[in-house]
């Protein structure tokens, strides 16, 4: 029987590493196994007071939910113009579009920036959506390898100029980075950001996790370092998502000086009409005064990585890359096939009726062999349950490998 | 000073015909005056008590706002497959995707069917977003005009097929639709199906207002019609938006018996990771037993119409056409070109500091031409203010008639 043919686009979309194996750990937990989660960024803490008070207010007062502007909320839109003027960072109202997450953020640049067959720069390992944000826009990412020995900091200037041809149209820049938890200084920002402007690039630069950097490492945006001439080049990518714990709102946005870029990302945003009213209106008060909490988070997430990257050395018998921020890192694993692995822990492994679920690594990498013996693992859960899933990890290796004997 | 360019398609981006004149509304509004909405399907009824009651719970129990599955809560899935069993149609889970609206939903479906440069057949004048999501996925709309005088309802067989060409991907139908309130019958619906399955295209039923036909008319989902072979052509895009009156809650599924499409959507659909959580267990209850207050809800609406019909008819002394469904209709009016006259009615006209908007009706259409004497309006306002929209309408036309001679 014929059938119509979906698009090409839609045969190549990448599933995400973080989220594909996730009907498989439904049918773990159905047969009564606990899983610790260390594959996906969704963190344990409770939403922020200020947030589930502003909740129970529009729970009381709401009778009414009507489309928001396309734009987002007014005072949405000025919580995020508020949060910015908190960094230094002065934007108008009309530099601040409101999108449902980063992700949506991220389809909408990518049609703005990209025509099918353009070509994106992204740094490798890289957040694993970008592929599936390029392949949605019919375009191509390019990497620029990191170097893990370099704790995944930039390589030289030429190493990055020499992968811009004549399809390139834009830098992909995530800062503080997942998945490697990487915080760049200023002088590798400034090389990015110089390096969109020689070549007549967009600097997409995608901060969500701004603010969340530890040992004392500053945070710095692209917007920080930009001269006038240099900001028309700058799109930043943003959500409170992590920020403020709230992964489940799906409140992002689109910055950028640049009008042109604006004026897309609104017409882009009419399409879809507008971002849900209630969680807008939901995170107003916090993201308007929420530095204060974003540094208490990050103190606490450095005392999860160093409680966490101890005990995985402990249990791995290996070195650990230390992440200065976000709340991830790459690890590589002493196994054949992290993708085998990830889901052998899912179907095959337990301990005491409990197993570790993790991302296997290879879909955060666009050239194709790299990233097969690695994993990345997000330290959101509280210490103990962090102790317990390097363990679980430190078992499964051990396990895994002398099946396969 | 070089800036980079906007790529292409941002560039042929087109605006919303119903949302592009807000911001030159908000600045009448600085002026004190008051703006009846009828261009745009935001109704004035308050959220089903259910919703509200589910809401309260939410706002008393929340303490964590985590991810939702990327496919959407195992919970929400489950509503809409009762919902959908409601009507007779029975869906396995895997059937259904949640969606942030139809607007999501339209935007990753375009990208499902279509390749860059492939061709999607709508029925014109049609909703005006598909031409936005069609650019987003650098696809083509090919227009297949509809008449006014047949009540906007399907041409004959052979003026949709000359239209489909080796590039057609998919055809585009809305039912009941938006913006002409046609309601298609069993056998239009069943000619569009045959059509898809024949040339092998796929059916792109968005069905948004299913339940929401006047004067006994009965909605007919593409699904109701399908033979078991037909329905691996049809994708079906649903929102609680107008059904549940939830505008801004912007929760939708896309619905697919074709599991080449559903895999591809859940893949689409993880890089946004997923749609917001609290809104997604908002509108539970009150979908899995809905139809009573759809019905409720379609009656108070074609109280609407017909008195708005009665008032636009007499102010304007013109015909206008009897929409058989959803809240919107298509109006030719006496005045030189509409989107100049929409601009006009927020620039420069007011009566007793009132004024009303309406949607110029150009964006309706992919045709060069068509619509520039057209309006698009919405009764979803009281009798009381649809009366005096229609009032306001009658004197604005005379007055702008007069002032340009």
């Amino acid at each position: 029987m014929e059938k119509p043919s979906i698009s090409q686009r839609a045969k190549n979309a990448p599933p995400s590493p973080v989220r594909k194996l996730l009907p498989l750990a439904d049918r773990t937990k159905k047969r009564g196994i606990k899983i610790y989660h260390i594959n996906i960024g969704d963190p344990d803490f409770e939403v922020p007071e200020k947030i589930l008070h502003t909740f129970k207010d529009l729970a009381r007062t709401t009778k009414r939910i009507p489309y928001a502007s396309s734009k987002g909320l007014k005072s949405t839109i000025q919580a995020w113009q508020k949060y910015y003027s908190c960094l230094g960072i002065n934007l108008t109202e009309n530099e601040i579009l409101i999108t449902a997450g980063a992700g949506e953020a991220l389809v909408i640049v990518s049609a703005i920036v990209a025509d099918p067959g353009d070509e994106l720069i992204v740094f490798e390992p890289f957040y694993a959506n970008y592929a599936a944000f390029a392949n949605q826009a019919s375009a191509k990412l390019v990497p620029v390898s990191l170097d893990k020995k370099n704790n995944y900091h930039l390589p030289n200037r030429l190493d990055i100029i020499s992968k811009i041809t004549p399809r390139t149209r834009a830098i992909y820049f995530t800062n503080p980075n997942n998945p490697t938890g990487t915080v760049f200084t200023k002088e590798e920002v400034q090389t990015v950001v110089q390096i969109a402007k020689e070549y007549n690039l967009f600097l997409v630069s995608d901060e969500a996790y701004h603010g969340m950097s530890f040992d004392g490492k500053k945070c710095v945006s692209a917007l920080h370092v930009a001269t006038k001439a240099e900001k028309q080049n700058i799109i930043i990518v943003d959500s409170v998502s992590k920020k403020l714990n709230v992964c489940g709102a799906r409140i992002g946005a689109i910055i950028s000086k640049n009008q042109s870029v604006c004026d897309a990302a609104f017409r882009f945003a009419q399409g879809r009409l507008s971002v849900a009213s209630l969680e807008q209106q939901m995170v107003i008060p916090m993201l308007t005064d929420c530095l204060g909490y974003i540094s208490w988070l990050t103190k606490e997430y450095q005392k999860r990585r160093d409680a966490f990257i101890i005990s995985l050395e402990k249990e791995l018998g290996i070195y650990i890359n230390r992440p200065e921020g976000a709340f991830y890192t790459m690890v590589k694993l002493p196994v054949d096939d992290t993708e085998k692995f990830a889901k052998w822990l899912l179907t095959d492994f337990q301990d005491k009726n409990e197993t570790v679920m993790v991302a296997p690594g290879a879909g955060f990498y666009a050239t194709k062999g790299l990233g097969l013996d690695e994993i990345r693992v997000a330290y959101v859960l509280n210490e103990k349950d962090l102790a317990r899933a390097a363990q679980l990890l430190g078992l499964a290796v051990k396990r895994y490998n002398s099946t396969k004997k």
